[in-house]
């Protein structure tokens, strides 16, 4: 009896778009879960939403023992999480719930690693450990829901708030967790450095959520601007993220080539480009801003860049390249999750 | 080189007695996360705490193709999380994110039918899919996080707010969850009428959270006393609840053997008693009350009924007989979830 396709078949784009069928409209278009006043009924108007957010990380996957110890993987699991949170407009964490699923001959080391490396990267970023649950399993993974809440000063980063003539801004350099994947792999690096080396493999292994960035992107905003930024985290790439928020936003995004954030580990690589456009996994914010306030957020925020702009959608697809117009190609070897 | 104690040697008991150590003191001791206005920082005091829980549904550990279909395992993974949120005193849901983990061959008709299950069980009872993530794996698994907040006229339930002399009391039948699975197994159950079987297995597939009993708990409150109730769900078993309940209170729970909360569908078979007392999955509300507000909610709830009282603690254990005194045995075969 046909049963239809395979999740391999669908591709996991198309399965989140099925799965969103399930749920209010436009309830699966941001990075997290926006509960405002509406979904929390009785609560005061005025009160600041809460941002609810669920990544699952899985070994083999997500992780392998042969690039990752067990705090790597905690601290990377609530990270990915906090970062959602960071794209969403949060300064920091309530907390977060966590489901651990194991074979029974997973040595308890391992996991009081993980949630060792989990507690530091809350200690060092703000929230606590509230709850979860666990469960044997053929596989290690970690499901982790994290909880947030908009500051009272900020309102919500969407992915569809951009607009043609917002400028694109990047919190920070990509393509140095790519590079760490490299390194790990043993993969032929020429000419990197021993000091490269080690960041690149910290930028992997302990990404940073960029609550500082959205702080920041508070603090920068002029006076006579109402709060409107379009935005999402860079954990799918760069490139990835730029073409979301053009899609979200009914834009095409134009990235400025000469203008790309190279990270500096990068230099003399002959894939620098691609793995700063789709290397993934460096966990900045991509946003689309009033070109005032992008200028001011550049110039308070270090490391922040000027990466390109919005523009009218063009007939060619939402993401292009400023200089010579006309789309970038995407390379043909993506992540798949569902391989 | 000795790696310590693997999962399998600790138990799950022992595991999350140590995962609490990763969270602040008192975070695990209940059914979910009660985040009050210390963890929320600037809401108001008087605003209802919100509730927070995490389950993870395995297929092969908590559910298999031979007894339940996709729309049946969507449906216990919501109302799982549900029931632990009514647990803690919520009369409904916010609603819930979900990771989904599957092969890439898994066929997409088996993912509609969970999600099926999921909105089904929402429609019903209350609550909307707020989001998620999803990814490959070499098992089916649903990681469920459901949020839910305290209704403005009703405080929480709490596992350790039992005091001696309170009255215990069941909001409905144990047993028939346990008996549903015996009949999909194909086990041999002399006596069992055919529409007993089908409520049995509808009771398995399909449990319900009791919003509504928490309803009820909140109008028979009489009017001279506070709001204090100890409570928890049963999805471990009645005894195991009433044990909990008993040792977070400092108390040893008694039974009485006669008042046994049987239901009717386990007349004439063998295991009647210990499925009653330790089969799980029934879902039910286990609490703890004065005596008054006890009788006032078993005469306003259909099917609750007490099933004993919370004495000072004993010395030989927090679980045991009204009738004759001392312990109530354990069976030998107990649910391990990493077997």
């Amino acid at each position: 009896m046909p049963e239809g396709p395979t999740l391999a078949q669908l591709g996991e784009g198309e399965l989140i778009r099925r799965l969103g069928a399930f749920a209010p409209p436009g309830q699966f278009d941001d990075d997290a879960a926006l509960l405002g006043a509406a979904l929390l009924g009785g609560r005061p108007a005025g009160d600041p939403p809460l941002v609810l957010n669920t990544d699952v990380l899985v070994e083999d996957v997500h992780f392998s023992a042969a690039t990752m110890g067990a705090a790597d993987v905690g601290w990377r699991a609530a990270a990915a999480n906090l970062s959602d949170l960071a794209a969403m407009g949060c300064r920091g964490a309530v907390g977060l719930t966590v489901a651990l699923v194991a074979p029974g001959h997973t040595p308890w080391a391992w996991v009081e690693g993980a949630y060792a490396g989990m507690a530091e990267l809350l200690g060092s970023h703000g929230g606590v450990l509230l709850g979860g649950d666990c469960s044997g399993g053929r596989q290690r993974l970690l499901a982790v829901t994290a909880l947030g809440r908009l500051p009272a000063g900020g309102g919500p980063i969407r992915r569809g708030d951009g607009r043609p003539g917002d400028v694109l801004v990047s919190t920070g350099a990509h393509g140095i967790s790519r590079l760490g994947l490299a390194v790990l792999r043993g993969e032929a690096l020429p000419d990197l450095p021993a000091a490269g080396r080690e960041r690149a493999i910290r930028a992997h292994r302990r990404p940073v959520p960029r609550f500082d960035a959205v702080a920041a992107l508070g603090a920068s905003r002029p006076a006579a601007l109402d709060w409107r930024v379009a935005g999402c985290d860079s954990s799918d790439g760069l490139a990835t993220a730029a073409s979301c928020l053009a899609v979200a936003s009914r834009c095409t995004a134009l990235l400025s080539r000469s203008d790309l954030p190279l990270a500096a580990e990068l230099a003399g690589q002959a894939q620098a480009e691609d793995w700063c456009l789709w290397g993934g996994e460096d966990f900045e914010l991509v946003l689309a801003l009033e070109p005032a306030w992008a200028e001011a957020l550049v110039e308070q925020l270090e490391g922040a860049r000027w990466i390109g702009r919005l523009v009218e959608p063009q007939p060619w697809g939402p993401l292009g390249w400023t200089e010579g117009g006309g789309p970038i190609a995407s390379p043909t070897a993506a992540f798949r999750h569902f391989g």
